[in-house]
């Protein structure tokens, strides 16, 4: 194994283009570790590596500038030494392209405008609210009454939703909380970083946080696509554009001490999930890290349906259907694809990929060696070929909009020894043929030995673990296989007590578990279509 | 030569994905004559070809669907037997990539929406017009007292020029006639078509069309890159998103009868340029067409500034600098590159080109034989390896938006036997290395047995033949050498009297020229900075 340190070639006064240079001369080459002095790293995109990118559930596809780019590489080892790597612009901090073996580690990410704004309430009117500007660096400006970001890449962006943070407790105290669509009403600038907001619903707490929020993931912390064997460890991001850690079409990945981390007075780590895998393969670790505060969930696998557009004989030509989830080239040939409706996502058939053809950036014709004369068009395909196995261990998730985790994979899964401090849901099981074209199912979930604290502490009437239910249902057939839930500890005060829903499910395991300072309110579990319930006797069941 | 019949390829219901299959079958193939059947051919952008473009002086870089795309292929021959192609949505019409021997015959193209509202004056009030809207196709609504596009790939567009055309004469009747900017006043909706305008500052004729303009030049009509040999003959465009015809990096080119029409009502044509060629080299010949009503100039040709940000031994770091011209590869090995104070544009070094790194789409390492001591860093930098002459011919420009044909090109230029009823420049000679990076001076130019009829009849003060003066000049240096003017017809009745504006030239030939129905204002040409000019007497000189 070579080493490399970067400070020789550290040879400009632009630190973006001596990554560029350090990466651009080892790209294609394996057996390097690459060792970085401890130092903050300030990066413009000006210098910097580029490539046309789509990345999942970010959309805005094209051109994508990268401070640190691997690409063609494999036995790589980066050791940042704790450095900060603080990039400046809609740019991803670290992209890992068709690459294995890649270590990442002992760095923090930051980016100083990420599209989002702190206020303070510091005044109720009759119907208005003053808010004070808590920073500087959002960059936001007023037009026509309406709070936008300065213009990137040619465009300004308007707040679309917000959220408040209680500012004693730092705890979420949900979504859109002013009741209203900040973008659709009136804003003034008072100055002295004073504005008032109009026609306001719902009044917040004196003191508290309103996060106003102009985020479009523009880009990723960390990127990963067409590589496997990777390991970030000891990474931490105190902001980025977009997700914290996003791979598609990987195998094997492993986040350890891989946190979103307040700081510098903020309230908001990654403007989107925290960690994100869709169509992944072999096995995806995620332990001992840190979540918090993070506008979406604490990690979200899953793969992709597509739609059936159109069939022909041994044909079927299939669609990337959400707008921020297109151009994932998620076929491959060989693979095996199931049909399914896309209300109950119960599949009917199976065909198996003789051959791929990429239309466009969305569409594409499959050619299947089963007859299609059994498809209908319209339903949705779902890629059963890749499934990644999770193992979520050793965790905390706290305080961030949205879920806990959101889990859809199809390999075995285990989340265990974590502690969950959510404002709502902790464990969601989601799948969607409709309108996030999110799959899928879960063969095997284990979740045991986790704490869940207060969870449910502002969605009071949230399943702490939920399988959301389908709008329809398919007589004797399952869209989750087996789930258990054993060992774990429930401590009801000031949260849900409605601690599962069970839903379409063959099997279900809840035993074992303790359930502490319930606040009076009786705990229990909520089932509904399950085939097969196995459950402790001291918590109350309701079936649906 | 091989014969192919679209008919052949109309196997579904959708025809762009007809297209798709017929070019897609085609791709990498030589010696093909594709015929159409004449028929109206509606396109929709599921089932098109896509690639990553940077189309110059478009912007809004990334994935492109384009309806017909020829890539990689020699001697095609496409005859469309007068069909119309209209495509629905952010599309090229038609992209010739990396081909060579191209025609493309006997064609019109239309598309239905391309951001702009056609609407009339009805009513004046105190300090507002009310408007009504004379086509329902556009798409706008109303935000925040705003008018802008409905949300095209998650983007909606403001309103950010509006022009006036003549209801009675359908003539220019200039840029914002209403003296405001349209997206920075309120619009209120008065139902059954009507708008009121509000802090409006001047008041257009009642009847006269106010065309209300969000373009932002997400598509070209005909797009042609790294191609050769290409001939559009028989093209109409009756309405495009950006471009009629752009062509970057190509070499020979001939438009014949290639025109921009009004149709169906409307008084804009394509949205851009009719036709715009960008480091072009070869021969460029534009003859026997009709250019009205396009948002800009008839013909666009000119180079790219870039401008040195950086240097080392052998070694410029040059930037492509114009938001929409970049990802523009203009460079090759062997070029020769100039070095040029960017507001004289007076080069004072070359450079013979070794090497090229692509850093990124707006930055590029360029290794170069000789030392750089001599260039100093925020200069620009011209390739002068690529030029094309250019005929233009036989052609009539009449009542667009800006000027009629601008004239950038280092090669042997003719005007000749064209009809200019522009309401302001004609033929204007730019360059700009400070905003536009739009390269270079011209070195010998005809312009014979044009008429110029009611020129300026608009912009009265503006010279109908310009060379836009630099901001500073060399002494005893001359950005352009020859340029030649003789037998022209000018009818200066109701236009501009000021026949030329002759800036920074070598050589001046101005002779045998009619000037005819002056009005009683006396015409006259206009000298600065000349070295040597050949003027006939009859016409007035003023010396500057």
């Amino acid at each position: 194994m070579k080493t490399v340190y970067f400070r020789d070639y550290r040879k400009t006064d632009d630190d973006g283009y001596n990554l560029y240079c350090l990466f651009n001369a080892l790209q294609g080459q394996s057996g390097i570790k690459v060792i970085f002095d401890k130092d903050e790293y300030e990066i413009y995109p000006d210098y910097c590596s580029e490539r046309n990118l789509f990345v999942s559930n970010h959309g805005w596809n094209g051109p994508k500038r990268m401070a640190v780019l691997i690409e063609d590489m494999q036995d790589v080892e980066l050791d940042f030494s704790g450095s900060v790597l603080r990039v400046h612009g809609a740019m991803i901090h670290i992209g890992i392209l068709k690459s294995s073996n890649i270590t990442v580690k002992n760095l923090v990410l930051e980016n100083p405008q990420t599209q989002i704004m702190h206020t303070k309430v510091v005044a109720h009117g009759e119907n208005y609210i003053d808010l004070l500007k808590m920073q500087g660096k959002e960059q936001f400006h007023m037009r026509h009454s309406e709070l936008v970001t300065d213009y990137m890449d040619g465009i300004s962006f308007n707040v679309w939703i917000h959220q408040e943070y209680e500012a004693a407790t730092e705890e979420f105290r949900g979504d859109f909380p002013l009741g209203i669509n900040i973008c659709d009403e009136k804003i003034e600038d008072l100055g002295n970083d004073m504005m008032r907001l109009y026609n306001v619903k719902r009044f917040p707490p004196i003191g508290n946080i309103i996060i106003l929020n102009a985020t479009r993931r523009l880009a990723a912390g960390v990127f990963c696509e067409n590589s496997s064997n990777i390991l970030c460890q000891n990474v931490t991001i105190h902001s980025c554009m977009g997700m914290g850690f996003a791979a598609q079409i990987c195998e094997n990945i492993t986040l350890s001490n891989f946190n979103t981390l307040k700081h510098d007075g903020r309230y908001y780590t990654a403007n989107a999930d925290a960690t994100h895998f869709v169509s992944c393969s072999g096995k995806v670790i995620v332990e001992n890290c840190t979540f918090e505060c993070q506008l979406d969930d604490a990690l979200n696998i899953h793969g992709m349906y597509t739609k059936v557009v159109r069939k022909a004989n041994n044909e079927l030509f299939v669609k990337e259907m959400h707008e921020a989830a297109k151009g994932i080239r998620i076929f491959r040939v060989g693979d095996r694809i199931q049909i399914l409706d896309p209300v109950s996502l119960i599949p009917y058939t199976e065909k198996t990929i003789t051959e791929i053809e990429y239309i466009n950036s969305d569409l594409i014709r499959l050619a299947v060696a089963e007859d299609t004369d059994d498809v209908i068009v319209g339903d949705s395909a779902e890629n059963i070929s890749y499934t990644a196995e999770l193992v979520f261990r050793n965790n905390i998730v706290r305080h961030n909009r949205a879920r806990g985790i959101l889990i859809a994979s199809k390999g075995k899964t285990v989340i265990e020894d974590c502690l969950f401090i959510s404002p709502g849901v902790c464990v969601q099981f989601e799948a969607n043929g409709e309108y996030w074209y999110e799959s899928g199912g879960v063969n095997d979930v284990t979740i045991r030995n986790n704490t869940f604290e207060r969870c449910g502490y502002f969605y009071k009437e949230y399943p702490l673990i939920n399988c959301v239910p389908r709008r329809a249902v398919a007589e004797g057939k399952y869209f989750h296989k087996k789930i258990s839930v054993y060992g774990n500890k429930f401590i009801v005060k000031d949260g849900s007590v409605k601690l599962a829903h069970f839903d379409n499910a063959e099997k279900i395991i809840f035993k074992d578990n303790i359930v502490t300072e319930n606040d009076g309110k009786e705990p229990f579990v909520e089932l509904y279509q399950v085939a097969d319930a196995e459950l402790q006797a001291d918590v109350k069941t309701v079936s649906l």
